[in-house]
């Protein structure tokens, strides 16, 4: 292809990534600063730049220039990653009729308000018309998109490229296995463990404090990204060089947002070390869901609620709350953000059962979209599954099969990713583990810089040149498996509990 | 014009208007929470949404819908303002070649360099040959726009539509004529006036809370607006609903975050009330930067800086600071924050002063426009402005002609539209005095919903249905003229220092 339109393709790829940073402002801003009062101008400026961007996408020029760039002989392997990756967006646009895009945006949009008069009420029945409609769109939109009999795979594919039921049905049914004696035999340990702090009231200052101390400690860039509060904490990059992390303060339990700043910065690291000389094309974003889950987790459960991470930065905390941790060691505490406890509500769910959680999600999805499943039939095969994975009757529905809202977004294919993030960061932090000669001893020196860089240099600089799993593999040596984050949870819950799993 | 037609040329108005929004933001975002690390994505972001608006301003397609409509037989008042203000700025558009507006983005990017390092050497040689090319460069783009000879109108126009050079010249020469006695009797008082604050500190937090106050005071809407902290202050409307001041805070001197946030509130107040059902229409906005600047003008001095106004909110400014007024009184506290003058910068100067300053710019870049002045012979021609108007020999090129950005950024047309501001609010304070019974006693009693109430009927309301000076001869019955701000000096300033002017 000529130079020219190589310069074509590159200015239309920067100019959709500039547009999807001016998203991101506009909903960053939206959850955090934006006046109350101006909910119906937004939406209609957030409408204007996805459509736009749809626009841009659909653009049969875009698609001409993509196709020469493809059909180009001897691409490098940035390059030829670039076109991979927005061709396989722009097909997936292009696909689907407009028409049931809109239909899909008003339905979700009804949805929503009916799934919270539902939960308000506790009961199914009012939602239940809505999220059929939403499975009959979300069917025809993954035949539009095409897929080899398996729907599900269409939809996974927009959040986790490469990744097919076919591979994550057999992994989680292993994970399955096996979690549930884990959990079973974690939650007969019936004696209160560690410290605890519920009764204590935190001032929210010094919480502050200690979430930007960790965030510093993390390495995360603070000239290049911001913290801010919110109801709900997320990550949300704007560029590069501007990536804005929030968390949720309460004078209850500040471990709540201890874990959440971790988590988010965990995310934030991965979107500030992606490549920067790319930041404007299709490469330089991250490769999936999935491996952007992986680095949220591997950073809050894996370094942060590790005993080393606690013996560490426990004096930092002390001096912030004197009072509220007189006495208080680094175990105890340690043992008291590790509770393994069987819950109904998957948000306050621990690192073990929070997998059991999520395949229940999957499998009821799986089986919806497959039509093996009527909408109707959804609650009752809920209960069933909280029962057989978790062994939870849920008292109703809004504590059952209406507490989150995905579905009612018509986001299937979203919670797997959850899992897999699980399963990619224990892979990660095995080599993590092995490369510095033992994380404990890294963690404990406070060294974390040293567990940044090596993500930034295997899995962050990456990019988007591959897909997830083939990042990890270049990193690890290691096949996507189930069998890492499984002993990673035999060695730390046998050693807290004091039982052999 | 079919109904089909029409919805597509509203869909079209509405998108430009939720872009220009988005830039807002972008904007605004800029000035207040962006990391410092993210100038240049920022930039990029910044570039793409403009030069989205340009392509969707120039698109032939509008082109052709706004030709129809324009044809269309009894179009009512407000779809033809509609179709007139969009045609014009699209005409503006499509009459300047692409080549043309990117040699002058580029010559401003650079000559914003030159200024800033010209300024630090006190030493106007070396912006010189940049100024030269902006100004050879806004005559090539005057010509392309079209103008009947007189190529300022060409620049004027995008500030202040419908107004010309033949229609300041006289006014603003009658006004020099009248101000620059009255400032030379001014400033023969040469008792100190007033309470002299200079020597305390005022804490930021009250100074804070009282920004607040005022904005409620003035019955700006929290909920669709808010305010926060920048360098430089400055109002900007995301949405109707969604309108954000900035105030700066100095521990030496609160007045300045007092009369800014009176001065962006009066900006906010315009916003805020704009004609809220066609908010995403070229009528849905503001008329003219002269009439934007009335407001604040209005609002911060005539109101803010009167004495009837510091009589009613004097209590709840001693409030919050006992130790610093104690023994302050109303009449000293207006004397302090009304002292006329003479001073070498514009932005330090007082409400009197403050239009020969903004006269010698116009003169100034009317003549360089003209071709009657080379860039060269600029810093003799603006100090011997200075002295003719202001009996002042700036001591340097910093103080003198490199004082200001707005050059650099190649802004001609825009300096009178402070003054125009100030001729305008005269005139609208003076109806407001007759239509509310008296003004002073409004204030006085605290009744400022009642001034706001009726800008938002005859002003704001009003949108950009009519330009500015048919909207304030609706409003006032009076024409465009300098005498009801000659009046309104010669009343305050004539009490105030004792003198007859």
């Amino acid at each position: 292809m000529e130079q020219v339109a190589w310069d074509e393709l590159l200015h239309r790829m920067g100019e959709l990534r500039d547009f999807a940073g001016v998203v991101g402002l506009l909903t960053w801003d939206q959850e955090t600063f934006m006046p109350a009062g101006s909910a119906g101008g937004r939406a209609a400026q957030l409408a204007a730049m996805q459509a736009l961007v749809h626009e841009r996408t659909i653009d049969p020029r875009l698609g001409e220039l993509l196709a020469a760039a493809a059909a180009e002989a001897g691409l490098d392997e940035t390059r030829a990653a670039m076109v991979r990756n927005l061709s396989r967006e722009r097909e997936r646009a292009v696909r689907v009729p407009a028409a049931l895009v809109r239909d899909l945006a008003e339905t979700q949009s009804r949805a929503v308000e009916a799934w919270r008069s539902a939960r308000a009420g506790q009961s199914f029945a009012t939602f239940q018309p809505h999220l059929e409609r939403l499975v009959e769109l979300r069917r025809a939109q993954a035949d539009a998109i095409g897929h080899d009999s398996e729907r599900y795979d269409a939809l996974l594919e927009g959040h986790e490229p490469g990744m097919r039921v076919a591979r994550l049905e057999p992994l989680f049914d292993r994970l399955e296995k096996a979690l549930v004696p884990i959990v079973g035999a974690l939650t007969e340990v019936r004696d209160a463990r560690g410290w605890n702090y519920g009764d204590l009231r935190f001032p929210v200052e010094p919480q502050w404090e200690f979430t930007l101390y960790l965030l510093r400690e993390m390495g995360f860039d603070l000239q290049r990204g911001r913290q801010d509060r919110s109801t709900h904490p997320f990550t949300d990059a704007i560029h590069v060089d501007d990536v804005r992390l929030t968390t949720r303060l309460t004078e209850e339990n500040p471990f709540q947002a201890f874990f959440s700043t971790i988590h988010e910065g965990g995310h934030g690291l991965y979107e500030q070390n992606l490549p920067k000389d790319l930041a404007r094309t299709p490469v330089g974003a991250a490769a999936s869901m999935g491996l952007h889950e992986s680095q949220s987790r591997l950073w809050e459960n894996m370094i942060g609620r590790s005993l080393p991470f606690w013996r560490r930065h426990l004096p930092e905390l002390r001096r912030l709350f004197p009072a509220q941790l007189e006495g208080v060691s680094a175990e105890a505490l340690h043992a008291a953000v590790n509770r393994v406890e069987r819950s109904p509500i998957r948000t306050d769910a621990d690192e073990v059962t929070y997998n059991l959680h999520i395949l229940l999600r999957f499998r009821l999805e799986l089986a919806m979209l497959r039509g093996d499943l009527a909408v109707r039939d959804l609650p009752g095969a809920w209960n069933e599954g909280m029962r057989k994975g978790l062994g939870i009757t849920p008292k109703n529905d809004r504590e059952g099969v209406l507490q989150d809202i995905h579905w009612a977004w018509a986001e299937f294919g979203y919670f797997p990713t959850y899992t897999l993030g699980n399963l990619y960061a224990a892979i990660l932090h095995r080599a993590i583990d092995r490369d510095l000669g033992g994380i404990e001893r890294v963690v404990q020196d406070g060294r974390l810089a040293q567990v940044r860089d090596w993500l930034a240099r295997h899995v962050h600089g990456v990019g988007h040149r591959w897909d997830a799993e083939e990042i990890v593999f270049r990193a690890t040596g290691e096949p996507l498996d189930a069998e890492p984050f499984l002993a990673y949870v035999r060695a730390k819950y046998g050693a807290l509990y004091g039982v052999t799993l």
